[in-house]
């Protein structure tokens, strides 16, 4: 396991520094890892990571390298650097589990700590979650668009690095993805690998046939070729067809062929004709060259005939959006012994933050069990579940509704208590099992890839009426100076 | 060092297998790495990702737990196992340093090498490489943009992952940024690092005067203080200033200020005015906030008084343009023991590939020492200087210019002959160093940030003509059939 625990923006260690010098650096403090923007126009997000962030807690240790770089730094004094060698993660941390359906504004994860422990932390944990939540959302886009069919994460020579292929790797099947070309990511969590073989595969050979009988005599059970080399309906698919029947006699099935580059939609239905024709009713069309969701929304449209889609950079770098903003703010912090609510202040309302230790909590419908909204209220508040819920929009507050006959359900889970895990991590193909069930408790009109409809997150009474009390004390500090 | 062997494509070790299987492994083969098209609308790109690509291959051996793995994957024999076990790579490599301004279609890097070691390396290979000429090519784009004000890499927290953290900070370096935020980058690479603190320092202490007369107390050198949190004009400002007159008082002057929200054109101007008022004209106006090259453009046009910009998420994702797309293309194969020029056909004319063992050249005029063109030739070209060259666009090719009185200078350099590296890298500085001079050499057309002029990037006549020779051949192959 790589120590990352460097892996810091130097403000945190200035700050750390800062808390240690004034003698405030076991201070109780809570901080809330949340997004305010659904990424691609989404109308939620999957959230992604934990595990990661797990891996990154417990291996938190500054080596005696990393001390000594800092102390070459010149910025801070022995005591702090000694201080340092001894840092660990000894708070709380709950999170929303990985795969659940999440949207803006609410605490993803929720950290409980010495103000030091909790602020030296935030970086990594935006860096790992703000990009697995990314790309899990992203491939679940892309997974939506193939309606069924199968998607493969193709991206890794495109990805930023080698850690964006390997953990976008993870995050896309969380998503929805069926599996992908990364060998790396597939041996770290057990993820199937599928790829078969390339351009320079059939241009090493005298010719494309050969390419193909050489490929087929190797792989029988597993022989995906790749038809445009040359010319897709004049060689690679003749070609292909060739293979396909010399298989079939000695008992095998050309289990695919691919097309990567050319019209997806065209060369797609004409592929079907001919390998039907032939009676290669059963080898699989896979596509694959720069498709994104709306590529494959369009060319499912217009009847292409495919069946497996290899999808590469627009997944893996999240292309229309390679970045979710997730930020982590400070709610809460002890004061004489007790959590007192904190409220960041911006002149854009979006941008103002809910202050306390909070929870979420989402509502579902007892006839439907479909979801109905969130509520987002402080840990110690009771939500009534026998008693009709007024839920209103915490900015445009006349949009209310009634919620009836409902279930609530606590999203975030206990992870760390004292320092010590207490969470089990489910395998990656729980968790992309429990995404495709969370997903399935939503509607429809959530689910839309433009224009989705929007879903409640609300506050509940009390948190609102407590953040509006700050922001009121806040103007009138501001008055009065 | 983190041992990414197996960092790959499976097709590259489904073909491996292929290759290995029909006897054909240790054939010779030539393959080009090069990407099509600039970035972001970029003129050129800076080539970045070498000195990581030389540590993949120094490190490239399968582990018995990889081997294990590739064997539970019932895709392989115990033969091509064990040669698993033994490889490693023991060809050349030939590279355009880092730092250097490269354009679509040069070959970034050239491997000779037996055809199952050219292979297996090509994912790694352009995923570090598209990565990092990616980041550098836009961090040039925001430093040109700050004409000579100073840029700071402050993404980690909306990066793709640790990697893309810190190798996107390396790679920012190397494009001109001048320090990042990211504690470990600066420590593997020895960059300056810089940042000062978040709002959730001053929203820790009672009121906004005492966290900036804490933070000033600690850091009275190197204090830069963020007047944001509640109202910058209001009471950020006037805070800071009054401390930056306690820190006078002192012996020391207030580093900076920091503005990360609202106008930054008018908040700026107002901050210089209160600064340079109450005579603290040394303290710099540092700015962040979802910037970008064209932000800071317009920023700048606007007259705003930034001296620092710190540049984030834009930067660190490349947003507008997260992938550069590169690629690896077999160009000659070894036939009867000699290199046979192979070249891969497409309907898109641009993607049909340079065929052979190539190198290109640089044309300097002498009189300027300005770049004039480039020049992809065989490798056993020889170029007269002293003659004036017709060069043409290989496309357009009734865009001609005849040069004079030029001398060249062959951009590809060794890095590996037999496996063995015989290349020193030089220092991230010295990098930064080389891609500052380089760009120095080009005209400012060719640097503009919008509709840059076209650089010639053409081919030898003799390149050009043999390709044209490929070209109908492949065509007469296709009528024949």
């Amino acid at each position: 396991m790589r120590n990352l625990t460097l892996l810091t923006d130097l403000y945190q260690l200035t700050m750390a520094y800062g808390y240690y010098k004034t003698g405030r650096d076991r201070k109780e403090a809570v901080f809330d890892l949340f997004y305010r923007r659904n990424p691609c126009g989404n109308g939620f997000a999957i959230a992604a990571g934990l595990e990661q962030v797990i891996d990154y807690i417990q291996n938190l240790r500054f080596s005696g390298e990393d001390i000594d770089y800092l102390k070459s730094l010149d910025l801070f004094d022995d005591g702090f650097l000694e201080l340092l060698r001894d840092f660990k993660f000894t708070g709380e941390m709950y999170a929303i589990p990985e795969g659940t359906v999440v949207f803006p504004n609410e605490p993803l994860i929720r950290v409980k700590a010495p103000i030091i422990e909790g602020q030296l932390i935030e970086t990594a944990l935006l860096n790992i979650i703000n990009h697995q939540t990314l790309i899990a959302t992203k491939a679940n886009r892309v997974c939506r668009a193939a309606e069924g069919g199968s998607v493969l994460e193709f991206g890794l020579r495109r990805a930023q690095g080698p850690d964006a292929g390997i953990y976008g790797a993870r995050a896309a099947i969380i998503g929805g993805c069926d599996a992908t070309s990364n060998a790396l990511a597939g041996k770290m969590f057990n993820i199937p690998v599928q790829g078969t073989h390339a351009h320079s595969w059939v241009m090493s050979f005298p010719s494309e046939l050969e390419a193909f009988r050489a490929y087929a005599k190797i792989f029988p059970e597993k022989c995906v070729l790749l038809v445009d080399t040359y010319d897709t309906i004049n060689s690679g698919l003749p070609n292909a067809i060739k293979v396909g029947k010399e298989l079939r006699e000695k008992g095998y099935e050309l289990l695919g062929i691919r097309l990567d580059s050319g019209d997806l939609a065209y060369l797609s239905k004409v592929a079907r004709k001919m390998l039907d024709e032939a009676g290669l009713t059963k080898t699989k069309i896979v596509a694959s060259g720069d498709l994104d969701e709306d590529i494959i929304r369009d060319l499912k449209i217009q009847g292409a005939q495919i069946d497996v889609w290899g999808v590469g950079t627009n997944l893996i770098t999240s292309f229309d959006c390679p970045a979710l903003g997730g930020v982590y703010k400070m709610c809460a912090e002890e004061e004489d012994g007790k959590l007192v609510p904190k409220i960041k202040i911006s002149d854009n309302i979006e941008k103002i933050t809910n202050p306390g230790y909070k929870k979420v909590v989402r509502l579902y419908k007892n006839d439907t069990g479909k979801a109905v909204g969130d509520l987002i209220m402080f840990a110690d508040e009771e939500l009534d579940c026998s008693k009709p819920l007024l839920m209103f929009d915490p900015i445009e507050t006349w949009k209310k509704k009634i919620v009836t006959d409902f279930r609530a359900k606590e999203l975030l889970v206990p992870i760390f208590e004292n320092g010590k895990l207490v969470y089990e991590c489910p395998s990656l193909e729980e968790i992309k099992e429990h995404c495709r069930r969370d997903l399935n408790t939503f509607w429809d009109e959530y689910k839309r890839l433009k224009n989705p409809h929007g879903y409640h997150v609300d506050l509940s009474k009390k948190l609102f009426d407590a953040k509006q009390e700050l922001l009121n004390k806040a103007a009138e500090e501001m008055i009065s100076e």
